[in-house]
């Protein structure tokens, strides 16, 4: 999705006419944020860094600078003078330690994917780059885990899991470039959540840098360790502004033997919802997607990028993936499952295949949705998630609420299953008086049936307003205690997570 | 196991004596500790609470209290003055925002099922019973979570998922008298966490009082959900020391239509774990219990306790379940997967059972083995978590460490698939030497091998110091400021999970 038009928090729409007409000007310039009151980098910080690891490892030269100062989506723009890659824990510490007393600001980055600009420095923080940090230290075929270093990239742990006959637990969009130690501390969502739960279920263990340098080991490769505070939790989803997460322990379930899908179609999404909780009781322990979407993003998705949908159109479709250890077993249980959905009268049509090259097409109408949305369109787009029986209401709420309004289409697909709904407002161009009719009215919407602002995305720099949506205030305070006791500071990427007081 | 004769932390013994020879001596006269400068209980302060909540909800009556001064293992008596059973989170909110006024100590109690004096006063604290609190507020059908009160009872909630097709994701011997609220606070384990995982990994959200009487509401019944630091995990596990639970939400996992056992013979230890390993490849995804037990733990049983194994004696037994969606696929995949063990030779006998009573009666051989440890016998007992590698190793060690010493029998079982070894040494009576022959031996050998200490029974009172073998220097000092965040004037559960400095 790099270089596709998305729209920003309202404080920030400056930003929104940045990239596309005049090139990405600096966000410190656009964004109506005050610098902390940090060091500046100097010489003599820079020659310390050189001593520290070497040249080859200080990086200060600005065209290779902006592949880190530039986010995924390419609408945020820091403004740092230098990338340290540091090779290990200890460098780590020494690195934050040396920052800390110097009153550097840092920013942690890993494969610098993360959507909502958490990765990437606001002003002139020092980037902390893990992308050498690259090595897998073990693997346990038995019960299966993964030790291995922050900066190892997801594709490559998940290929070297297969021949233990393993896979990593969760699975990216972003997964040839995202870092396993970004996905931990962005709690990470992705495909496989419905299945094996999300990264705070299955990291059994990390090793955490704090701000001052202070090395906190919480390495662990057990299924159970009930010995004081689980402080490997404080860092997983804290998007590094806790500590920096150097070395990681995370459980690998047994790949899957065999691979089903099935694509339905359906003509109300209470009879979609009816359709997931028959799959959850017929399909149980082999259900490991269920994915939806309505008439309006794969009619989009059909007619924007030419594919074609193997069923004739209906209100919302289906895609369900099975995985199991038996191919036999797991076609048998889906065609039953899929005979009783059509008798029961909750699904209308629908088909189930095994074949890889049928499977990827079907995929393809799920995943490149966010592709055809953007290609003729500015898109407002927003991660949500809500309880199921709330879960697509707020389309036709919308639908009705910008009639009149330059919006020309509002569609939802997403992960069902895990009650996560992509939501998306479609319009010519930028409107700030339609994001003025979008916002924060979507926002108190979810906030009134208990739904979260960010399912999967995290808060990063551009949503930091929208936190009290779905933190309480008590809560909101707690977590800054939580900050400032582990950095007192505020050195660790500042701006981040919780809103400016 | 009420009763039994079990080993206490070394500086503690002089508590092994109390019981079974004069009755329970108090705690606080038995160990060496200092009490904590707290109030001391006033007519005063009795008079606030009968205001706060009525007088049939602060006990004062001797006896009455006595159920809830004792542990559950009756080696440890807190000498409580009151309890008291708010019936709400703001009730509790009332009561530790006056004890915290006030200077009180308070105890947080669930069922009182603790096995390490978590939940019982060492003096005179308070104790805050959340037994009244036990309302069922909603069950979702889909994808499936319970929110209620932290007092409902586990076996309470497991029924009233059962019309909803759902079980709770944990399961364990207390489940008639264990609250949830305890075991979220304890991050219970049990016999399900092979399969459905950890209560870190199955707590969708929780609300929790803090010292002050601050309500931090982590509500939240969304798989996904990533806005702000996690806190909800600093609850999990922390034994009520850093907060009292008083609302959960758990997901649920679909109950499995049908279940099956394997019970199984081999003649050594790596083909017990070759086994396992071939369990997880080709039963994967209904593998819902992988248990071991060597020879001296079986025969122990089946001697003691006049129980019949169904196969000849083995070095090392299995006893594995599946749970699924479908009997005939699961018995197909069971018998194929006996078949496959047989013929590679890692299984040397074996059968398979879907018969409710046969499978009861495999159950008990796993399960009455503690019963049969304490019948003739003082039982030194540790519950560690080890590397699978590792699993085992450490009862040869012992037997030849031993040897000559009072010890007649030194024996393992456990949850092998979570690494989770149950390790007993059995005397004709409590021996001071034989302790120290064992301890810091046995932490020691877990420390070098990277193990836990205490795989599911938390820390409690009575391993407090024994955490420095599972967590470091940093960790632990990191753990005593946020216990000082959270509780800065420590009346939360003192003498509790951290060492006393």
């Amino acid at each position: 999705m790099a270089g596709a038009k998305v729209r920003l928090a309202g404080w920030c729409r400056g930003l929104l006419q940045g990239p596309a007409a005049v090139g990405l000007r600096p966000t410190s310039e656009v964004c109506r944020f005050k610098r902390g009151d940090y060091a500046q980098l100097s010489n003599s910080h820079l020659s310390h860094f050189e001593r520290l690891l070497d040249r080859g490892r200080v990086i200060t030269d600005e065209a290779e600078l902006d592949a880190y100062n530039v986010d995924w989506f390419k609408t945020l723009k820091g403004s740092a003078k230098v990338v340290l890659k540091p090779r290990s824990t200890e460098e780590v510490s020494a690195i934050l330690k040396y920052c800390y007393d110097e009153n550097l600001a840092v920013v942690p980055q890993g494969g610098n994917t993360g959507v909502l600009g958490g990765a990437t420095p606001v002003f002139d923080e020092v980037i902390l780059s893990t992308s050498l940090m690259n090595k897998i230290i073990k693997i346990n075929d038995i019960p299966g885990s993964i030790v291995c270093e922050a900066g190892c990239v997801l594709e490559t742990l998940n290929s070297a899991l297969a021949e233990h006959g393993l896979i990593m637990p969760h699975d990216l969009g972003a997964k040839g470039s995202c870092q396993i130690g970004g996905n931990i501390s962005t709690n990470a969502g992705g495909l496989r959540l419905l299945r094996y739960g999300s990264l705070q279920a299955n990291t059994l263990g990390l090793v955490a840098v704090k701000a001052d340098g202070t090395i906190l080991d919480c390495m662990n490769t057990l299924k159970k360790d009930n010995t004081g505070y689980h402080l490997k939790h404080l860092f997983i989803g804290s998007e590094g502004t806790l500590g920096v997460v150097t070395e990681v322990a995370v459980q690998c379930p047994p790949r899957p033997q065999s691979v089903t899908m099935a694509f339905l179609g359906m003509s109300s999404f209470e009879q979609a919802l009816q359709t997931f909780r028959l799959a959850r009781t017929m399909l149980s322990e082999i259900l490991s997607s269920c994915e939806v979407m309505d008439a309006a993003s794969l009619r989009l998705t059909t007619d924007t990028l030419r594919l074609r949908s193997p069923i004739p159109e209906h209100a919302f479709y289906l895609l369900i993936e099975v995985a199991g250890s038996n191919q036999g077993h797991d076609e048998d249980k889906l065609n039953t499952f899929l005979e009783t959905a059509m008798s029961q009268g909750s699904t209308s049509d629908g088909l189930v295949t095994a074949e890889p090259s049928k499977m990827k097409d079907l995929w393809q109408l799920r995943e490149r949705i966010p592709e055809a949305l953007f290609k003729n369109s500015y898109a407002y787009m927003y991660d949500i998630s809500l309880p199921h029986d709330d879960y697509y209401n707020i389309v036709p709420v919308l639908r009705e609420r910008l009639q009149g309004s330059e919006a020309f289409a509002v569609t939802g697909f997403g992960h069902l299953g895990d009650g996560n709904l992509h939501l998306n407002i479609c319009s010519p161009q930028f409107s700030p008086e339609l994001l003025a009719q979008l916002e924060p009215f979507v926002f108190e919407w979810i906030n009134e049936r208990g739904g979260s602002v960010s399912a999967e995305h995290g808060i990063g720099f551009t949503k930091t307003q929208f936190l009290k949506y779905s933190k309480s205030e008590a809560a909101i305070r707690t977590m800054r205690q939580v900050k400032s006791l582990m950095d007192p500071r505020g050195i660790l990427n500042p701006y981040k997570v919780l809103p400016q007081e």
